[in-house]
């Protein structure tokens, strides 16, 4: 054999092997980027470092197939030292949330604000901005021309997640031509159809679009995966009956763990895909099969042939785990070759903040009191019933509900009777709508943000004009981001001035203020599972069954704007 | 949803899921080479033609990582036909038989002449060109370069078999110069490694190459596949206690069944893929193990996201299978949405014989019994201890053996004391080798090959020098081919002008002299299980132990010429 000199001897951990299941002692050698052996203890071999891995697992770095950084509010750089620590080694992250702010411009940026992290950060065209064609206007809307451009770059794999499902069942134009360029240009189509079933999830999938993240009842999971669409794995995902069921197939589908959202603060005090796998085996899918739907199968899903398996020839991605393999307990973490991350903590040097970028994206004007007047000019004096949002501590769907409220003036009544949301455009038009808000008990205050799903448009939720106007107004003047008002002062804030929905601070700054937010809004009242998720997800008009967004509610499954009034169609 | 007119309906069915490997009921819709619908039956859809699939199972086309085409001695068109008719919708070809012969021509010739066929052919670049360089003179030679220029042309995926895995280990400078070049390329890089193991199997893949077809002990089966080598199985590595072995793991590691070398009238009489299904089948596999085997592992292996699954959007690649799942037996065929075969014929008009091509490369002198005068010059008179060939009725393997035989006037005595083989280079070089051949009891008589692995000498074998004079003739005079001698009379023929390794004629006929060939050759004495193999075997140098090459007698192991004398290294 050839006499070749290696970088780094990785020494007495035993090998898991993605194919077959097993562990097994081996050394494990690394020569630039990639691993240039796995060998029996004691072969032979010269390399320059030595690294002790006695009692420790050495499996394939994580693979995150469907994921979005702006969840985290951190910008690529930081993300990638918070994720690298966790043994997330690549992603494939649909910024659609900054995209929906800022366009083509705002890909770039993300593109280039990763690009020299030891992370394999790749890129899906967001496929849905704004979400809703004609029922939301975000800060940018991008056609099938844009869309095909931006898959042409360089680190652009994937079109992201086909949201507007019921667009592409309907064989909507615009949803055509975006996905059939995408087809066309032969990348990676991810899909987004909660509990689509039969005919409909035929034509969906018929377009090309195969795979989902979404949770499901169990019985769709189980059709899609029969249909060879790829299941993707989140969190809300791995109920025990769905891993039982999946288990008792004759064959277990290929199947991915994914994040889809995660904030700074689970990934800095819960994890990562490490946690993911944590509550997959916790469902009861055997570790093994973990270890598969985090490595081999989401890298097969990414076209990288050259990871997901610990191989001679294969990247140098490698987590050294402690313990059991069903812990997960990350210790150390190799990317190219090289050791990025020791115990739960990043180890080289540029995953310090970056300097921020795309700001000045808020653009309304100053938040007063009187913005919070909820006006319905044209309606009689008098009592009306009107639509309202019926929220649960649950999930992040709404029901449609109703409410009766005087009208004087013009002017709802709505201060002490009910709590209000307002979405105010803040992309310099017109746009602002109302409506009563169900399912909360809350004391006085409020909170409003700009990173509100997928327009990120201004949102507001309180009880009171005063309230809202002082969340609001914190909100603007940070440039975007969150705030939440106890009474009528700010009790936390979260800027994101990177586009409204991001911070250049560091990871420890952003996961403290986030558990400001949510320390704030569930003392607040605000009885959630995932509470500023339950707010941000308020505008998101492709969750069931009513939402809001700048220009109106929004009948979800009827994909239709719907008046104020409940008898108004 | 959209009214879309269909082209075909296919009612009354039940699809095989290659993700779940569930039974269901379903009614499939093509349009174009896409399926354009998976629904339930009696789903409304309207379509132009509807097949009648009841009781049948539908199934994805058949996919083949690893074959050539050259071993059923058809041209590419013509065997497409063959094997579509047994469910073969896409192959990976490595014409390592052809481009021995004729080089980078021959690759051209080769993918052009399987252009409009129904079957999606692509191909791998053979990698060895000679086999064994220094070794053998074949009709070609192909650098780093050459292959780095072939691994751009439409329809090369690939690059074909590493099979210098010696040269491999050794870091041998041309062998790395092409992986290397592929690997620059990110093509798929194909393996074979017979039973390497340890820190030098490490070494091998350390280059890249990640597959292996060749028949392993079952150790080193588990130990590939643990190591993260994706394992294809051909026939003859299909035993019982292999898949026993496999089905043990923790779990079943991506398999992929593949044909490697499968003649015309086997195809013809026994089948091709679905025939190694069967054989899956028979030693253990689970039919939706042997199936997923059989379509998804090899399309995500050849890198084809659009097939491997009957799911909507996919090609509409696809089989009808009658009787159980476990039977793999071939009804309908269809290919990139259309009807191509029905019971095991193609239905479609293009699988007629082409007209031929790459003639005249066989560039040798007139084949007279002089030729076959074993001549060592620099003897002495007397006996001596000859290196031999020891061949056995099972594979294609040798032992060294000896033979003392006289030597008079500088010529070794040998007829009637062994039977002889003979190489003669046929690319107008002065290359010729001699050896006893031990092993067979034969009658008087010889065959004559062109088609002799991998450099396609001109291969005579036989009791006298008047047979093999009458046997290489004929082979000369049909400008390639196989030729028996039984006594001095030619007993069968199959001519394969196409650059000695293949002929323009039908399946049927070449099936039929094929069949010819065969029995001869077993009427002859010569006991095996694969007669011709073991006769176009006996030069492959890089397959154990002494083989023969036109330049000297082979020490495989050693990857040494060695001499006609025993005790001469």
């Amino acid at each position: 054999m050839a006499s070749t000199v290696h970088d780094v001897r990785i020494t007495g951990g035993r090998v898991v092997s993605t194919f077959t299941g097993e562990e097994f002692a081996a050394d494990v050698l690394l020569r630039g980027d990639t691993i240039s052996g796995v060998v029996p203890p004691g072969t032979p071999a010269e390399a320059h470092e030595e690294v002790d891995a006695a009692g420790m697992l050495v499996v394939p770095g994580f693979v995150d197939a469907h994921m979005h950084i702006e969840s985290s509010f951190l910008t690529p750089r930081t993300f990638a030292a918070l994720t690298l620590a966790r043994g997330t080694t690549t992603v494939l992250a649909d910024p659609h949330e900054i995209v929906n702010v800022a366009g083509a411009d705002a890909m770039r940026w993300m593109i280039e604000a990763g690009r020299d992290t030891p992370q394999t950060q790749l890129w899906g065209v967001p496929s849905c901005v704004p979400a809703l064609e004609g029922l939301e206007h975000a800060g940018a809307s991008l056609s099938a021309e844009d869309i095909d451009e931006m898959l042409g770059w360089p680190g652009v794999i994937a079109l992201g997640e086909v949201m507007d499902y019921r667009a592409v069942v309907a064989d909507d134009a615009r949803m055509r031509g975006i996905v059939g360029a995408a087809r066309e240009r032969g990348v990676v189509l991810d899909g987004h159809c909660p509990n689509l079933s039969g005919a409909e999830l035929s034509a969906y999938m018929a377009t090309g679009v195969d795979s989902d993240h979404t949770k499901n009842r169990t019985e769709v999971v189980l059709e899609k995966a029969r249909m060879g669409m790829l299941m993707m794995l989140q969190e809300k995902c791995l109920l025990p009956e769905v891993v039982e069921a999946l288990r008792a197939l004759p064959q277990l589908p290929p199947l991915c763990l994914v994040t889809d959202d995660l904030a700074a603060d689970h990934i800095l005090t819960t994890g990562h895909l490490d946690h993911i796998a944590r509550v997959a085996v916790a469902a009861g899918l055997p570790a093994v099969d973990v270890l598969r739907a985090l490595t081999w199968n989401p890298a097969q899903r990414m076209r990288l042939y050259d990871r997901g398996v610990v191989a001679p020839g294969k990247r140098a991605d490698l987590v050294l785990l402690r313990g059991e393999l069903a812990d997960f307990r990350v210790g150390r973490v190799f990317a190219g070759g090289r050791l990025v991350a020791r115990d739960g903590a990043a180890v080289y040097a540029s995953g310090e903040p970056d300097g921020g970028g795309l700001a000045g994206t808020v653009d309304v004007e100053p938040q007063t009191a009187d913005g919070f007047c909820w006006r319905e000019p044209g309606l009689p004096d008098g009592t009306h019933t009107f639509r309202a949002m019926r929220v649960n501590p649950r999930d992040t769907y709404t029901e449609a509900a109703e409410v009766e409220l005087p009208v004087v003036n013009g002017e709802v009544d709505w201060e002490g009777r009910v709590v209000l949301v307002r979405v105010r455009n803040r992309y310099g038009r017109p746009g602002t709508v109302f409506a009563p808000l169900l399912g909360r008990d809350l004391s006085a205050g409020a909170i409003a943000t700009t990173y509100a799903h997928d327009s990120h448009n201004l949102v507001t939720v309180g009880t009171s004009r005063a309230a809202m106007a002082a969340a609001a107004d914190a909100v603007v003047a940070d440039g975007g981001g969150v705030a939440v008002v106890r009474g009528e002062q700010v009790a936390a804030r979260l800027p994101l001035p990177v586009g409204g929905v991001m911070s250049p601070a560091s990871a420890r700054e952003i996961a403290a203020r986030s558990g400001e937010v949510r320390r704030a809004l569930v003392g607040w009242g605000w009885d959630h599972l995932n509470p500023f998720m339950s707010v941000s997800t308020l505008t998101l008009a492709v969750s069931p069954s009513l939402k809001i967004t700048d220009r109106s509610l929004v009948d979800v499954l009827r994909r239709a704007p719907v008046g104020a009034l409940a008898n108004n169609g």
